[in-house]
């Protein structure tokens, strides 16, 4: 497939250099909008060549799915009339997804060049808070009165239809536009004509308010298996829906978010390849500089047993074991209930629950991790390699030290991203490297610890 | 919301003790049938009794809902009877989902109980791999002739849609039952009722085979924001379609399986809390264990410079600060190159410019974390602590191979991953414990040349 991208790019700017138009435009027309995109990523300065090529429905399609930066360009390479048209063509949310991304002065042209009714409706929804439902949500959704009947509602939706985001599910509305029930097609198709909307509509629903999270409202619609969710707002009216395509680029962009915090990075909301190395090192510099200095601690503990190591040398060998292992067994319990957590599958209650759990992991895991490395230390370091240092009281130090460190890793893995949930915090920044910093400096206490009692330091 | 749950669950075992089945009855009608099964998780042997309060259509929806255990209890209360209406209810790709779950003995009374047209289906279904778009498909869509008018059309949705798990996109068929076009229900409700099915469909279509990986195919509804995908066999026959919500599911657990291989465990499929501690082991230790082996390597690195360690003591102390900065460094840039793969938004092609951008981001990282290294070795360890063995050489020493250890850390972090998914490995598993122990090692290597180097040991 990648290779057909290649040849097509090659091929488009052939056709573009012949000026080959007509069989260019040929080429693209039955091609799926967000696969012209995606080539247009590629085409640089090319890009309005080939977005005036298309027709115009087509065009806003592919407008929606370019990055912002080629939404930018192409926006300031438009006539009024080009930009007008292509404002026609969008869906209201689509614009104001748009508008978020853009600079001042091109968001003035916008405005300037939408209808009134367009341009109240943008306004109001940019009032609302980013990642909050209203953010996302669109205001063109079918709106039908519990008196109609079946045939109303049917040439109702057939007049409306055309600029409606979806028709798929209905919303009934009183006079005070308060929501009052929804309906499927499928149910408006299936009864008699002369049903009427009020006596077959569903009337236990679910919505969700214009200031809910956008990650939350996403979940919803995973969980309920809806295409669409109402959006009220504080008197229960009806200003807008959330339908599923939208819900799914919120759940993965909040999951690239969670494993971008996860790996110490503050979220960063462009592709890889777009951001340039000065984003990318602001995104990256501030958790390496916190956790550095952090792990400066350690380092102070390792000093504070000089005296130690210097008795007995071979115990600094198998600090990094001991570090590794604390840090793969933390990440483990904290990434299983990040996940857990963002999904729903743990709530802050379960605290008992998970830590009783994670307590017999880390006994067996700890166990059998001790066992194996008993057997490697005494096996191989010892009569292998006759390393006669390695007495069977250094083994029993670090494997002791090892079950400790696992149980300790477990424990803060487990307990940290629930308490950070509980007050508030994001738990995906609880996750492998803050953690790892934190039973680091647990794992040589205990390690120093046991060395002094049991070798006599 | 939660404090919600306890009351209800409370409500209803009070409901239930107190034999007041109707109201009970009354209370759950209204809710969702997620949530009604998210309630029987709590309410254990009482399932089977608050099951056969609900009116079989809705019944049938929570069963699906319900975990793989929960619905194994339920099928064994089952009468045949009652076995029969359920399954009866269900749709074709549910039935298969929860076949593939459940234990040799229980699917056979499932298969026995199902009608012989289902029957074919579900053994059908069964032969296609885990993961591939057969497997996930359901076989219950609309089917169109090409030389149908919109009111046949009309018609049929109206005759056949009741059994159909959507009709808001219909697939039109040739005589071989290949696939020739789709159309919206949006598209035959705006258009006249006279017009033909080959005129206004679209014929520009995206199907998926049905060995296709379910990811790839769950990516692909999103990226076309798509209600329905169609999925043909070889010889473009329609075999059946993949639903918006089902690609919603595929797309979550595929996420979880990424953060579970991402935090150094085997994949599992069950929610934490239901899985066993036994379960919950075997997922972990593999890794543990080879990672633990491994880190002894970085171990052996120490031995072997015991003497340089012995001759500036001082020396061990930083061992942890650069092995975590270094791990964190690596876990960025896997984490973010992992993502990226798993979004197609990097490709193994890109390989030069990830290493190029990856390069220059580590450039700028080193030397910002190497110069407020510096100043804190002089400023705070040398002046404020008085170390005076923490001379501006061993504070070079330090800095350098903290640069060495960054850029290392970063190459490594995005290489592995583009190499693994080029051999076809999961880039997942390339990920922070593995690069980790990788970058230790190195790091370490680095430490003691450069002592050698400058300290002269």
């Amino acid at each position: 497939m990648f290779e057909k991208r290649d040849e097509l790019l090659e091929k488009i700017e052939e056709l573009i250099t012949r000026k080959r138009y007509a069989e260019l435009r040929d080429m693209l027309l039955p091609m799926e909008a967000a696969d012209i995109a995606s080539l247009c990523e590629d085409l640089d300065d090319k890009v309005p060549l080939v977005f005036r090529l298309l027709p115009k429905e087509l065009a806003a399609e592919v407008f929606v799915e370019l990055d912002s930066d080629e939404q930018e360009l192409l926006i300031s390479s438009f006539s009024n009339t080009e930009l007008r048209e292509v404002l026609d063509e969008l869906y209201l949310d689509d614009t104001v997804d748009i508008v978020e991304e853009m600079p001042a002065n091109v968001v003035k042209r916008i405005l300037r060049h939408s209808d009134p009714e367009m341009r109240k409706s943008i306004n109001e929804m940019l009032k609302y808070p980013e990642d909050s439902a209203g953010s996302i949500m669109t205001t063109e959704f079918v709106d039908l009165k519990e008196t109609m009947t079946v045939e109303d509602a049917l040439k109702r939706i057939r007049r409306t239809g055309p600029d409606k985001e979806t028709i798929n599910i209905c919303y009934v509305i009183d006079e005070g536009r308060r929501l009052i029930g929804l309906l499927s097609i499928r149910t408006l198709l299936l009864a008699e004509e002369d049903d009427v909307i009020g006596e077959i509509m569903e009337r236990n629903l679910i919505a969700v308010q214009t200031l809910d999270d956008q990650e939350e409202v996403a979940r919803m619609l995973g969980k309920y298996d809806f295409l669409a969710l109402p959006v009220v707002d504080k008197e229960n009216r009806l200003v807008g829906i959330v339908t599923i395509d939208d819900a799914i680029d919120v759940l993965q962009e909040e999951v690239t978010e969670d494993i971008e915090k996860m790996a110490a990075m503050l979220p960063s909301d462009k592709p890889y390849l777009k951001t340039s190395t000065l984003e990318t090192y602001k995104a990256r510099i501030p958790w390496l500089l916190l956790l550095m200095i952090s792990s400066t601690f350690t380092g102070q503990i390792i000093s504070s047993f000089e005296n130690a190591l210097a008795a007995a040398a071979i115990l600094t060998a198998y600090i990094p074991m001991l570090m590794d292992s604390g840090g793969n067994c933390g990440s483990q319990a904290s990434a299983t209930v990040i996940r857990g957590l963002s999904l729903g599958e743990i709530r802050f209650n379960d605290l008992i629950r998970v830590v009783w759990k994670e307590i017999r992991v880390a006994v067996v895991c700890g166990a059998t991790l001790a066992a194996a490395n008993f057997l490697k230390l005494m096996l191989i370091d010892r009569m292998l390699f006759g390393n006669v240092s390695m007495t069977a009281q250094v083994a029993c130090v670090i494997c002791a030290t090892l079950v400790c460190t696992v149980m300790c890793a477990k424990l803060v893995g487990c307990i940290l991203p629930l308490l950070a949930k509980r007050i508030g915090f994001d738990p995906a920044v609880m996750a492998s490297p803050f953690i790892t910093t934190i039973v680091d400096a647990i794992s040589l206490l205990i390690y120093f610890r046991f060395a002094s009692a049991v070798l006599g330091l």
